[in-house]
């Protein structure tokens, strides 16, 4: 499903944000830096590996800020993640959404490349397809069983017998089985930090558990895998965890600020936009920035604080206290104060720039082709970094 | 900020939505016909010309079905959509978006190449902009001035003295003062249908009082453009009016659906997915096709029926009643019954496909990079065809 359908531009020589054209998606590569340097140490403290989400990112050069060799450990969310990452020299990849049935072939094409993959699954219809597979006595990937530690998604308990029995399949049929996975995705409910290290702990005895009863019967399943941005950070103890992994800590947002587990100062991605009209009786500046520019992602609608499509900075990236983007078109951004808020609009003439931060960088990460790197505070763009998409 | 970023892979030739790779994007080409039929029966009865907008299919295959001799008139979102459009042959394009001033050498160099491009503004600095630009005597694009209807969004009010200012600047500077360009954007407020005939009278009223009031200054103004597609499919008068646009109707979409513009069956897009887990416990059943598929979009959320992520389909494009995507992570979907309905879960195995209808055709379609071609029942992929993006 990958089509080649837009024209590459190249990027001035003096490229800055006063001049590149808008909306344009922007990188603070000093804060990305911090941020993995704030997880790396908390990790390295607990005395486990971190094993990166790079769905969010989806570039080989954000991915190569988090390893410098350029091999991993890496997480992915989709074949083509894993396919564009491994072209790039990543040669160590975790696949986590359950496999589906009808990409067995092409994950099996990225280990006979020598790719280290290894297959997320929660069913016994998926073990016995893999094992069926298996009997040509090709390449397979390594399995892990996804585990269910919060009632989020998808997995099994860790008391569910099928957690024994889809092992026992794989085995039989002569497939690695890897050990086990969890996600907390529930912590992603949490405000303000509340809750985070009881999560933390819930998903680490949770994976763990599960992996016992596998070696329990006779499975050696090395590797525990667990994380969320949230409960990377907040865990406390992860004794008997091999690996964590998280994705959003990269670049943070505005969700992952309501959560408690960052700054506004730590998001490192916004979204450039030139003003385009003003509509002074409703306290309304236009932008050209829309929903197409920062994606529809509404995260932090239920949050205490409701930051709209996102918080507006100006274009150096200093917030302008309590000014959203309130309402979002395809190609139009409304600029509002916070309804209830004492926050005062600025004067942002016609032809103005402002910097918007997301509430989801996943999500409006998604809707760009390249993100414009800066490194800290100044206009300069240094480079132009590709995203990949598609699955 | 356009990159080339992704692999081409060629379509197979017996290529069927029981094998192409999910998740996908389905265009049902006799329902993409169906719904043009439909809109040029009812603006033909009308007398009024057609400008569709582009934004939702992104797609020259998909605006040729508009124009079979493929030169328009169309209307687009962003200059690159111009751009690429222009590229295919369309030679009459209105960019109906608030013009920023940094991007009117752009602009010009379109209406160089042959393009009858129009530009819209609806402030005196976007003018004064125009006309120094203008100054060097070389190609410049026609304008026309946004007139607010309904308080939405942009443009000055058919009574606003700037009306008369803009136009009087613009022609002082040598450019042309095509005329007045109004949508009813809180026409997507209405619910079944409800006054959308007086919001179509609505906008019809306030752009045709600003032509008026334009011809009366001394402008000639002879472009009266309007439209929405909820006002374009229950205008009954359009006298006046020079040419409607519209552009979802294409494709259709639930949030049309419960606005009342369309049926259920007459939306021609959806989004193939395929079963990876279930958790019958919780009345969930697990798909690959999460908000990376099908947008962030919750259109639907304050309607009466809120259709979650999307209604589900079995693969032939058939609906359960009242299953839905109730969930979504970036790449997983949660299908359920919907909370408080009669519905009865489907039994969908792993490895099952399913089809879903999206809340927001325009934000889902944004999330593919090709639209998969069927032509009405049946199974069978007859082309695959790309999508552009970008800014």
């Amino acid at each position: 499903m990958n089509q080649q359908t837009v024209l590459a531009r190249p990027m001035a020589k003096d490229a800055s944000l006063d001049r590149v054209e808008t909306p344009a998606l922007v990188l603070d590569l000093a804060k990305v830096d911090r941020n993995i340097a704030r997880l790396r140490g908390h990790l390295d403290g607990l005395g486990v590996a971190c094993r990166p989400h790079v769905k969010t990112s989806k570039s080989l050069d954000v991915a190569r800020r988090l390893f410098p060799e350029g091999t991993g450990p890496i997480t992915v969310s989709t074949l083509a993640e894993a396919e564009y990452f491994a072209s790039g020299g990543f040669a160590d990849i975790t696949y986590a959404v359950g496999l589906s049935l009808d990409k067995i072939a092409r994950a099996r094409r990225l280990v006979a490349q020598g790719i280290a993959l290894s297959v997320l699954i929660d069913t016994v219809e998926q073990a016995q397809a893999l094992a069926a597979a298996a009997s040509d006595g090709a390449a397979m990937p390594a399995v892990l069983i996804e585990i269910d530690c919060d009632g989020h998604r998808g997995g099994v308990l860790p008391t569910d017998p099928a957690l024994v029995t889809i092992a026992d399949v794989l085995r039989d049929g002569g497939v690695i089985v890897a050990g086990v996975l969890t996600h907390a995705g529930e912590s992603y409910n949490a405000r303000m930090g509340e809750g985070l290290a009881e999560a933390a702990e819930g998903e680490r005895a949770a994976a763990v558990a599960a992996a016992e009863r596998l070696r329990s019967a006779g499975h050696a399943a090395p590797v525990v895998s667990v994380g969320s941005t949230p409960t990377a950070h907040f865990a406390r103890d992860l004794t008997g965890v091999t690996e964590v992994r998280a994705g959003v800590f990269t670049f943070f947002d505005l969700v992952m600020h309501g959560i408690g587990v960052c700054a506004v100062d730590d998001i490192a991605v916004s979204v450039l936009a030139t003003v385009i009209g003003h509509r002074p009786k409703k306290g309304w500046i236009l932008t050209d920035a829309g929903w197409m520019a920062m994606s529809r992602d509404r995260g932090t609608q239920r949050h205490p604080v409701d930051q709209g499509y996102g918080v507006v900075c100006d274009v150096d990236g200093q917030p302008f206290a309590d000014v959203i983007v309130e309402d979002a078109s395809q190609e139009h951004g409304i600029i509002k104060v916070r309804p209830g808020s004492n926050g005062i609009l600025p004067q942002l003439p016609i032809g103005a720039r402002v910097r918007v931060l997301p509430n989801h960088a996943c999500a409006t990460c998604a809707q760009h082709e390249a993100y414009h790197v800066v490194d800290g505070p100044g206009r300069a763009i240094m480079a132009q970094w590709p995203r990949m998409r598609g699955w």
